[in-house]
């Protein structure tokens, strides 16, 4: 087993949470270096849970990186439907199926290879199969990279909801090849695009600028500007997750849009849009929503839409979402406390925002009506 | 809400566990102090887990104990079919859409009313639930009371062995109303003991001699024999978890007999034996494994078959369970590590075990042939 030629990892990002600590690696071609993703295994016996759009792609060498110089250990897969509405207990079942069947024990390594669904699930399965195995994160959607597959919440939906069920449980190491980007379809892209621009608007307003600056050069996936784009993400991400794990507060913040975009997402049945549109048109919604309560001013809510508009995503919901409909999701949202729901909303200067009750309801409500037909 | 009178709360145990420590409040007509239980609830909202045998017991005393002079607090309730063989993925899923429909948030409070099926799936729906919500056990039969309400294992069944999906999830507090035995079976009752005399045979003989002269009393149900029992199986447990929370080592010692336990209980269908009948069975394996060793004295192995035989409980496997239907279950136990399985043994003087893969293979085989027609 060889420590990898240190030039070929552009980047490490360290998310630091104590004995639960892990590095990020970004970098090309980083799949192509079987020994970084070996320090990282535990045990003889690797169970790889993908999809059947990524298992094509990139399985073998998945298989060939855990293997390669490597006889001891064995490598066993699963490949689950691809899409969000099998996030589900019943497909969650089928990798614990497997790991059962293929007798694996504590001492074995679970691997998400694939986008954010394929991360949640098996993070969800890895924290609680036998109690707890490792578990490794190889995101292969812009939204897992930059996003989803950092910080350890992992999960699957309710019918009533999503991510309702599930764990904080975090990784060994998230190994990012960007050459895996090459094989995205456009619109994953832009719907990862939405988180990346979600970290500018929350804390890092020199981000967002470089965004504004670098749209193009990311939807033409200039390979600097993406590893740049995932590099700046990573460390945001790492940052708050270091601050508040569990998410009593600060993290909170990262879910910018995402009351509104998982009502959708809910409402339009899971699938229906991607993670990233939804979060899109949360996003222009939590923006207005500021703006009326006078926390924004309307230079920041027209930059907010014009990015977006400019990546391709949308900028409000879909005809079929009523304001009752928004409103009987979002009361089982996970920020509900005490039967108050809790918004994250754009206050103050670009690159600033509040996670708080604390809101005239009204606002709420003009909202919801300018953003439904009904 | 008032803090209960000092002399009403016969015994508090603390299970020692940093920020995630709590109280094992033991003592008969606990339930009647509304004030003890409420000190331990977050939020407004409290879920209970029940079943259909223990629901028409104390539904309706727990759910005063937890709303008396505390009229902020509703309370909901799901309740399970009763027995082992529920205690797989289906049945839990009535708990998340129990928690969900009610639109229960992160500030609830799950309570488990019943036996160890009932405060497994319970620890672990709230485990799940948002990623983690407070949690409160009330044990009604000896089993919970001595063992597995304390120490945080959760967990549901697989078809192919028992506890394979769960959490480590620490209670805020388990509330051991002794009152609660007296509704409870013969049966249920010498299941609990093979746990009290397991406590005994790993690490207490003291303990264990305390048992043999005060079996009758305890299968008398004498209040003062029974309480001890708790207090001192409960006071080993919390040693050993606090020492060992995620089961490194030594934690797995509680295992005594469950390997051979884990398999009867799965070989002949969940519920077929009570768990504590198949680990009566499990431990006289393991004794009579450790004397072909040559790590104990056959005296020993005479006095656990004594006091599980005068406890009513089973000294052998039932008919159904062959050589290989053990080996093949045995095989994807969690304590197999790397292929090897390690087994919880006696080893000493009375009161003294090991957990081991380093054994010769040879006295497993004669030990499975001993016990098994085929």
């Amino acid at each position: 087993m060889q420590p990898p030629a240190a030039s070929r990892v552009s980047t490490v990002v360290d998310v630091d949470l104590g004995d639960r600590s892990y590095p990020i690696y970004i970098g090309a071609g980083l799949l192509n270096e079987p020994g970084l993703l070996q320090r990282h295994v535990h045990g003889k016996r690797v169970l790889v849970v993908t999809n059947t759009t990524v298992a094509p792609l990139y399985l073998e060498k998945v298989t060939w990186a855990l293997t390669h110089d490597n006889p001891n250990v064995s490598v066993e897969s699963v490949i689950l439907p691809d899409g969000e509405k099998y996030k589900d207990m019943d497909t969650l079942m089928k990798v614990f199926d497997k790991a059962v069947e293929s007798r694996l024990d504590r001492r074995c390594t679970f691997v998400a290879l694939g986008g954010g669904v394929v991360g949640d699930m098996c993070g969800f399965a890895a924290a609680a199969f036998l109690r707890g195995v490792n578990f490794i994160q190889i995101p292969t959607t812009l939204m897992a990279q930059v996003d989803s597959s950092v910080g350890g919440k992992t999960g699957i939906n309710h019918p009533l909801g999503k991510n309702l069920i599930g764990a904080f449980y975090q990784p060994q190491c998230v190994l990012i090849d960007t050459d895996t980007l090459n094989t995205l379809p456009d619109k994953e892209l832009a719907s990862g695009i939405a988180e990346v621009v979600k970290y500018g608007l929350i804390r890092d307003a020199p981000f967002f600028e470089w965004q504004e600056k670098n749209l193009s050069a990311l939807l033409a996936r200039e390979p600097s500007a993406l590893a740049y784009a995932i590099k700046r993400s990573c460390e945001n991400k790492a940052e708050v997750v270091a601050q508040d794990e569990k998410e009593s507060g600060l993290r909170a913040t990262l879910n910018l849009g995402h009351t509104f975009g998982h009502a959708i997402e809910t409402g339009t049945g899971y699938g229906a849009w991607l993670h990233g549109e939804a979060v899109a048109a949360g996003t222009v919604m939590a923006a207005d929503m500021s703006h009326r309560l006078g926390w924004i001013d309307e230079s920041i809510k027209k930059r907010v839409i014009n990015i977006l508009e400019k990546a391709k995503l949308p900028i409000a919901p879909p005809g079929a979402m009523t304001v009752e409909k928004f409103k009987s999701i979002m009361a089982v949202d996970k920020k509900v406390a005490d039967g108050l729901l809790r918004l994250i909303l754009l206050k103050g200067p670009l690159g600033s925002c509040v996670f708080t009750g604390d809101y005239d309801r009204n606002a709420l409500d003009e909202t919801l009506r300018a953003f439904c037909d009904s």
